[in-house]
């Protein structure tokens, strides 16, 4: 068995619901023959860290660390991983397992996240019964296979960029290119925000045509720089005449509760798609025939497999993409965990550790 | 202006939201140059006539001659119609003209059933203002795009085994065909009646591995003779569990209000496909987890376009499809209406015109 670098974890850990964390530490699981130890640089804040934070999707384990927007350096690997030599810049995203075994009927069909054996970043049990912990820490050691290369053209001078693709770039990028969205396809982006400002500018590198929709008109200029073609205020009438019967593709990324899914289906064609990657509280309600008539498709799409997370990293450093965000050190992290809270960051916080070289 | 055999059209109306018709007659529109003249020989009863005739889906327009599952006899044509001589056994559907043209953006896609212009069988106002009026009735006048000739192996002796094929059949067939439901797919088909029986049948005829649910046991035997290979007891938790993430396909085909949509999900495998084809009453309601987490998608179908309706009769007679039907007189179809009111149909009632010879 490998020695790792880290006989002791340092991160951030809420003891409680609630969005205080305070400094805690860990001792790590052993490092596995196919696990690598990662030396945490950034690592970003999710909209996902505080439902867990605060107990809001199931129970959580505290103490719990969160993050799973996290990039970094690999010091340590277990005696079988090829992949990666110590040194290396990688990626970590939601997942930090799945079996990826021929046999198993999600993983052989790029469902892993789906694998009955799946584990995610953080509040959650490996099968042997050690607990995950996520980014908000010096370290972390996860399955090689959840690792990505950081691209070149984004570990020169643009790491801090990185780690908003491994959650709110995949999350947005699987279902685009799952779906199949493609040259001159109308593509709609509800909510701008952590995931909706980078599902604009994956959409708009695609090729689509974009419709930004928001309440809040100050975000135009911005969304139209992201590549959005037209900004969809969603508290004018006018604007939402505009779009009836549009839309090839709509991604619904906001978690506002007040998300009026009967209005999205008017906003598409016959047949088209409203994908789902938010998680709001709430029902929402429909009538048969609202999917007799219109021939809409409803789904939802969770983050993405191991197929598609190289394929993100890859193409945003093929067409430019980069999150915007706030950058703090680590130890504000309380301060930047208010600033998620209250929806003010724009439109992603990075949180840097004191190893971050920029 | 061709003139009609029929200067008269004798038929059963309902004067007033309820489910009694009585003798009516009506003076039919002129023969447009595309349009043709049936002399109705058999017309089926759909779930939809009994919703329009009590006027549950929408205002109806009184006195209110419904049926659209209507064969019969060409018997005039305008002076453009050439697809079709006079004698030449027909059937129509739900849809009784859409515009067609290129240039529509619907039409263009198979999807005329959503045509800015389309006027459905019954209760609906062609452009010049006049009522259309359905098939309870001595004949029908209407654009010869929407009639369909019926195969040979049908017309010659099963005659009356059509005009399901016109509503319940394209509805059922129509979805799998443009879904791409293919030999091996699981296909789960919920409600055993009008639509559900033939919804099996064109399954399996696709060589799909078919699951009926019904919560009358009684069925079971029916359902397995009709193709299905799996009948789940939606009443047996057993059964239920067998059928966990199973289906590739689901049609939804029951209009009761109990329509369980969350638990129907959950015999989806992730990433397939609910397809509602019915209308209850009732709203049903989601969890966007319940979308995220399965990567289920959603959706609805409207009939089918002149794309498969040909298609839909030619396949039926290819595979020896044909509804279960119980056959009553024009004339009794008041009882008619009774029978399929308290669910006793046993699966499609078809009203014959003395002029049907079979």
């Amino acid at each position: 068995m490998v020695q790792g670098k880290f006989d002791v974890i340092h991160g951030w850990a809420a003891k409680k619901p609630g969005i205080k964390v305070e400094p805690w530490s860990y001792k790590p699981r052993p490092i596995g023959p196919h696990d690598i130890e990662i030396e945490i640089m950034h690592s970003g804040i999710c909209g996902s860290d505080l439902h867990t934070l605060k107990a809001e999707w199931e129970k959580t384990d505290y103490p719990a660390i969160v993050g799973h927007e996290i990039v970094g350096r690999v010091v340590t690997k277990g005696e079988n991983v090829t992949r990666f030599s110590e040194g290396d810049i990688v990626g970590v995203g939601a997942q930090v397992y799945g079996c990826l075994q021929d046999k198993c009927s999600e993983c052989s069909r790029g469902l892993d996240p789906h694998c009955s054996e799946a584990v995610f970043t953080y509040n959650e049990k490996y099968p042997d019964g050690e607990q995950a912990q996520g980014g908000y820490a010096t370290a972390v050691r996860v399955d090689a296979n959840y690792a990505f290369k950081i691209p070149d053209a984004i570990a020169n001078g643009y790491l801090e960029y990185a780690p908003p693709l491994m959650c709110a770039g995949v999350t947005t990028f699987a279902p685009m290119i799952r779906k199949g969205v493609k040259k001159g396809d109308k593509v709609g982006v509800v909510g701008i925000g952590g995931l909706g400002h980078l599902a604009i500018q994956f959409a708009h590198a695609l090729g689509a045509e974009v419709y930004a929709f928001s309440h809040s008109p100050n975000k135009k200029q911005q969304c139209l720089d992201l590549g959005a073609t037209h900004f969809i205020n969603t508290s004018d009438e006018e604007d939402l005449k505009s779009v009836h019967r549009k839309l090839d593709y709509l991604f619904v990324t906001s978690s506002s509760q007040s998300n009026e899914y009967n209005k999205y289906m008017s906003w598409m064609d016959f047949g088209a798609m409203i994908i789902l990657l938010a998680l709001p509280a709430g029902k929402m309600s429909f009538g048969a025939g609202e999917f007799t008539s219109s021939e809409v498709l409803i789904t939802g799409s969770l983050i993405g497999g191991v197929d598609v997370l190289q394929k993100t990293l890859d193409f945003a450093a093929e067409h430019n993409i980069r999150p915007i965000i706030e950058r703090l050190p680590m130890e504000k992290v309380n301060d930047a965990l208010e600033r998620v809270n209250s929806g003010k960051a724009r439109y992603r916080i990075v949180l840097d550790n004191p190893v971050s070289s920029n």
